[in-house]
């Protein structure tokens, strides 16, 4: 066990229906009005939007919308969102959607509030304030909802940044298991690899020996891999459903990596670079990424992969646990190469040359430089 | 699953010499002067009082001092905290010891900011306000730095009674594990007692299939018998008092029973009336309680026992479970009968009827009558 602080103020509220709570917690909150943001047309035509704008109404809280957000949610946008919730003085944002509706609302509490543009914080200025953020949750995937988190693509120069605070978590995220029931089978079993995507991160690249947290982790993966496989075979089964939403949250709360020390986020680096060149789902990308990651990192660790193989598969080898996964994600409809991914194998140096920003970024440029990256993607162009 | 709130708003300081940032946090927080609450020598003997003290000078910190919490804190006691926290006008209290001085912190913290005496709270008055916690925790047992809940004892009823709320939460913590290097043997083994207790009561009082939280106690079970193994033999190993401290803090911050549907506490309910008649140590009073409980209750919930005895300790019964957990209760030195406890089997109607009363008050007495606690009871004598 390492130092660690752990400060995860967002509460989070579950249950069918309960997304009729959020005009309440507005009102018990102390806020008047909001920058209602959502994505494209789905939240529209599910409903769920007009039950959300009914219960605002009903607490009497005004409200601003600002629809549009997209998958891999843009810097341009999310100015425009600044530039609306300034102008019309809302006092928080509620995001209404998945993790790039979650993640942009953030960004743009974050904005509204500076006095410089908000790509700044993105490059590293330390955010010191932000409008208070609110969520009803619609994907299990990110962990969005109950962390400091967002991830905004620059479309101009092509990265795919993020910032980390205590003052983006949200308030209160509602999470209604039922609103993922029509989620596609392919966003959801790419939800269920960013939150396996999000486990192993730590998991693999921390010092040794941290078993509390490995314990947390296989726990949480083992139930992602039962729910997801009851998911694909029956969306709407509400147990599964359930528990893939707040295993998802769980995933990526800080609760994990909690006294694991210095960990880093390969994959993500990696994974960043895909979606940033190729608008690529996320999870999809995450897919080709892990299995090529871990077959270049096993070496390097090899008693974890041991222990992954053993306690998630049942398998005796790294190696066998390995290609168990990478059979489970192919299993799930996830593209598990470049290729799969509709992604050029020629294109690796200029993929490899972007992620190598991020991993500046991350200051894990000694760990990954280009030609590392480079190797590790040639592992999935195989 | 089932619809749960989950809002743990504890920010929790984790590592090493870490005590001397309570100031800067107090001072954050806007905090300019706080009631000390200790317990008994051991704070001032060891120089952590001393050091506390040092740090709250530094940051220009005002406070008063109020000592002499003892182990199963009183209501009297409580009340002349009371007392003083409004006398002298205190802004927050700041507890530095176990779980008895934060649970007396708390009740101090309610009762400084109500109209009515404190009592009428454990009685089930609503809790709507409290002066702001803070604690430096220095034994690895109740998980009371990280949740709401505090437990006081009427010396006059002989009621040891409970209240759990928002208000009550700490607003930081500071876990050191050092300052649990010299806790004394029988006192390291009660807090592990205690730490398993707390995971196994919604475990298989709950409804069953919610694997994800079986699945979350099972690692923390194994990571808390694990460690306390280490600890007995040798008790300043650091990783193992670190595991420890965070496993028991994790074991009741609402994270595990989160989602599982109602379950009752009947462990912690009968052993209460142990500590209130008898003031026995809670996690030794809980030793004598658990492997008896277990033993009746087996044939209600047959497949969890076989769970846990095969999760736990790779045992092929829900039998063979209990009596590995009771034998290595005993291994670690805890007594595991009344007789062993130095209580009279002769007294056993006596405790029935007293816990009876926390049963009515938990609204369990359908499923507890005193009848049945004394049937319980017996099977702790043999």
């Amino acid at each position: 066990m390492h130092d660690f602080v752990f400060h995860n103020p967002t509460k989070i509220i579950f249950g069918p229906g309960r997304e009729m709570e959020i005009g309440a917690e507005l009102t018990a909150a102390g806020i008047g009005n909001v920058l209602l943001v959502y994505g494209r047309e789905s939240v529209r035509k599910s409903g769920l939007l007009d039950r959300v704008i009914a219960t605002l109404n009903q607490s009497g809280i005004g409200f601003v919308e600002f629809g549009g957000v997209v998958s891999n949610p843009v810097l341009s946008h999310t100015r425009e969102g600044i530039a609306l919730a300034r102008q019309s003085g809302v006092e928080a944002v509620l995001a209404v959607g998945g993790g790039s509706v979650i993640d942009e609302a953030k960004a743009i509490a974050v904005g509204a509030t500076a006095e410089c543009d908000v790509w700044e914080f993105f490059l590293g200025r330390e955010v010191t304030a932000a409008l208070p953020v609110f969520s009803i949750l619609t994907l299990a995937a990110t962990g969005s909802e109950m962390n400091g988190n967002a991830v905004i693509t620059n479309e101009e120069t092509r990265q795919k940044y993020n910032i980390g605070t205590i003052h983006a978590y949200p308030r209160v995220s509602i999470l209604n298991p039922e609103l993922t029931y029509t989620v596609s089978p392919a966003y959801s079993a790419y939800g269920a690899v960013d939150a396996i995507a999000h486990l192993i991160e730590a998991y693999f690249t921390k010092e040794p020996g941290t078993r509390l947290q490995d314990r947390l982790v296989e726990g949480l993966i083992t139930t992602i891999i039962e729910n997801a496989e009851i998911i694909r075979d029956r969306p709407a089964d509400p147990q599964a459903r359930a528990s893939m939403m707040w295993a998802a949250t769980l995933a990526l709360n800080g609760l994990t990596p909690a006294g694991v020390g210095p960990y880093t986020f390969p994959n993500h680096m990696i994974e960043h670079s895909l979606s940033a060149l190729y608008n690529i789902a996320h999870g999809a990308g995450l897919a080709i990424v892990i299995p090529a990651w871990m077959q270049w990192y096993q070496p390097r660790n090899p008693a974890q992969f041991e222990r992954f193989a053993a306690k998630i598969f049942d398998r005796q080898t790294g190696e066998a646990g390995i290609s168990a996964l990478k059979e489970w994600f192919r299993g799930l409809g996830c593209p598990v190469s470049l290729a799969e991914g509709q992604i050029p194998n020629g294109d690796i140096d200029r993929i490899a040359a972007n992620a190598y920003g991020l991993a500046q970024r991350w200051e894990i440029d000694q760990l990954y430089p280009a030609k590392t990256i480079a190797e590790i993607l040639h592992l999935s162009a195989q």
